[in-house]
């Protein structure tokens, strides 16, 4: 294996040399850390980066037994999971320095499938929209997005393969689609929140960012405890899906960029996928979008009870504003909505008898210019909301040569039906 | 306020005297804190305590303003929630001296509300099975039930008004029915779980104890942000609620104490409920026990992954085999699970267009002697597994004379109503 090429591999090219030995898990990692040193300065993806025992762990991995389908697999994590080894900040002055007992969950399922925590990736303040130093890799005057934003500049800009990013409202769809990576949220509920720290508790969902299907389907097979998964770019035939493009009521809000790609994919879907035809949401959910600010606000506040009453001058304006607006809302309001909820996810589940995905914007077009402030999640609330599984797949450049894509999403719990679809199509995209 | 009562009367009595200042925090806090010294050498009910810190938060908020509606209320803490004032040692050796960063979003909810954390309570290693020192207070040679011991314990004996626990699948209800205190479980999804170490993403709950319905409901107000709960005991009428008595598929396995609990709350009920009869499961639901079982398997074996991957040595066998079972488990089982959950949901949340609440037994009888293990969950795993909102009743004494009483359950987010009816029910079982 050229070791030149190895920052251009995907995540699933280079976990075939390193589980045949061809790879060195050392090498890959020096390669990752080069290109690090190389570019951190302007893009600044990292939170903290500890080289000597990324490589240290590398080492003792190529001298050991492969460990699982991530063997030897440099990973960055969004710095909101904690992590027992390198410090964990959550993006806020208040936890500058501070040491975890333990690494999240999902930190240790990679890692024990064989993964190397190659650094920390920034985070938005504790995920929501006060920004950290990461610029878009492509133009670093412009948003990598938020919140997940160094973890999707990181794979943007091939200083790692892979990383781990949480979406709360669009934290995971938005920096993919700024960045140009693939990046996917699971389905709401099936991969463990233990050892994040909460934002939301009935929103918050850990997912993660590769350059293709294959790669963030890799990782979920192992967030998931799903090995289905990591097989979904090599099913016999890649069935074709039946696609129902929904615009969403937001729809006004897409820009030249996006509508382009939107008119891009039909043309290129219509003639080979199963079915293809414009979707709408069912009646009566126009203010699904405010219902997620609602349910954000609420539990927000809650979830941030301590920094809020200890804490409440180290806050960003912003974050002060939505945890006192949340902290105003009355509970009986709340349960109102989640249930108001319930009955959405029901009406809206009902589309995927006819349709196997959906395809839908994921952001309003290219990433905005300027760094102190990292987009509109305006296309990814709705899906957030209903807890389905999403996938981001960029395909197109826009007016200023900046990433645009476009997200699949699928029936709750179907995330093998959603990766493998989501495969077929980015095949499709990408001519 | 007579102090040599103090530790008889209920939270909600307490914060009367304390609101209107005739009951001075730090008077409350020493008598509470005099009955620990008392008696702890027998019932070891605590994990932590730090009187002195405890005595100086009560003295200064006897000094300040009124901070809310639990303003100088001494509160145990589940020692599964985080405290940054106090070590956190989630039962288990590998966490001992732990010092979270920062409060549990529901431990900093009760402290702004103007409770005064009293000490840590001991929970269950990681909240599963393997018991802490704790004794049942009415008889030492008897668990206190599980994995909230302490906290049941505690409130018990009177050392404690009010006290947080979690249930995952009878963690709460049962060591209520064995302790003979009110126990309360919220809905599921409505109780901020950040700070909480995680067994079950999908099934951990956070709840608390106290001596009437009205202080559980006290606390359920702080903890879900619904200002009504707070006034479940005085609302004008008292409306007599639709009561359907299921003895569950388990009931061959409540015994004779069990059993006539039942007949006097069915005796004592039915001439002034709304409506009362015998109902049904709906068909299909048999399994319902091991679906719990199988989803909190699959489960912790995902949210204890750091614990399970690098200290396995140091875990109880029990555990051991829990997390060895789930990991065993094929995700795309879990994920049929979760859908079937689902529909369980929406067929038992039908029954309560016809029934306010449903009665079920809270266990099989009388706390089993020993103190090696804390009973059996069977009674409560259904409910849990629906994320219904449930509330033991104590009400009557077993043939050892050890309390027994039966638990409530209302309709999802109807938490409200559940606590409304359960303080009607209550004072009718008690005479």
């Amino acid at each position: 294996m050229n070791t030149d090429r190895l920052n251009r591999l995907d995540a699933w090219q280079l976990v075939q040399g390193l589980a045949r030995r061809e790879l060195r898990a050392e090498d890959l990692m020096r390669a990752c850390l080069d290109r690090v040193a190389e570019r951190e300065g302007e893009v600044h993806a990292f939170a903290h980066l500890d080289p000597p025992t990324a490589l240290a762990q590398a080492r003792a991995l190529d001298a050991g037994a492969l460990q699982g389908p991530l063997h030897g697999l440099p990973l960055g994590v969004k710095d909101l999971l904690d992590t027992a080894e390198l410090p964990t900040g959550y993006g806020s002055p208040l936890y500058a320095g501070h040491r975890p007992a333990a690494d999240a969950a999902a930190v240790a399922l990679c890692r024990e499938a064989g993964a190397v925590v190659a650094g920390k990736t920034v985070t938005t303040e504790f995920a929501y929209f006060h920004p950290g130093p990461t610029a878009n890799p492509h133009h670093t005057g412009h948003t990598p997005g938020g919140s997940s934003s160094g973890s999707a500049a990181a794979v943007a800009d091939r200083m790692l393969p892979l990383a781990l990013g949480t979406q709360t409202a669009g934290s995971i769809i938005r920096p993919a689609a700024y960045c140009g990576v693939v990046g996917y949220k699971p389905s709401w509920g099936r991969v463990s929140r233990a050892g994040v720290k909460s934002l939301s508790e009935t929103l918050d969902t850990v997912g993660g960012f590769g350059r293709s299907v294959r790669d963030v389907a890799l990782l979920g097979a192992v967030l998931l405890g799903d090995a289905r998964l990591a097989g979904v770019a090599h099913e016999p035939g890649g069935q074709a899906p039946r696609i129902g493009m929904c615009r969403t009521p937001q729809w006004a809000q897409a820009d030249a960029d996006t509508q382009a790609a939107w008119s891009v994919a039909a043309a290129a879907l219509s003639p080979q996928a199963a079915d293809l035809a414009e979707v709408a949401l069912p009646d009566g959910l126009g203010d699904l979008i405010e219902l997620q600010k609602q349910v954000m606000a609420f539990e927000t506040a809650r979830a941030l009870s301590h920094e809020r009453v200890h804490h409440r001058d180290r806050l960003s304006e912003r974050l002060r504003a939505l945890l006192d607006e949340g902290l105003a809302m009355a509970g009986a309001d709340h349960t109102a909505r989640l249930i108001r909820r319930a009955q959405a996810r029901h009406s809206v589940g009902a589309l995927f008898d006819r349709w196997d995905v959906l395809l839908a914007p994921s952001a309003t077009g290219e990433a905005p210019a300027g760094l102190g402030a990292t987009g509109d999640p305006v296309f990814c609330r709705t899906w957030t909301l209903l807890g389905l599984p999403c996938v981001h797949l960029p395909f197109a450049r826009g007016r200023l040569g900046l990433p645009v894509g476009l997200q699949l999403i699928g029936r709750w719990g179907h995330d093998h039906q959603l990766l493998a679809a989501a495969h077929w199509v980015h095949q499709r995209l990408l001519g």
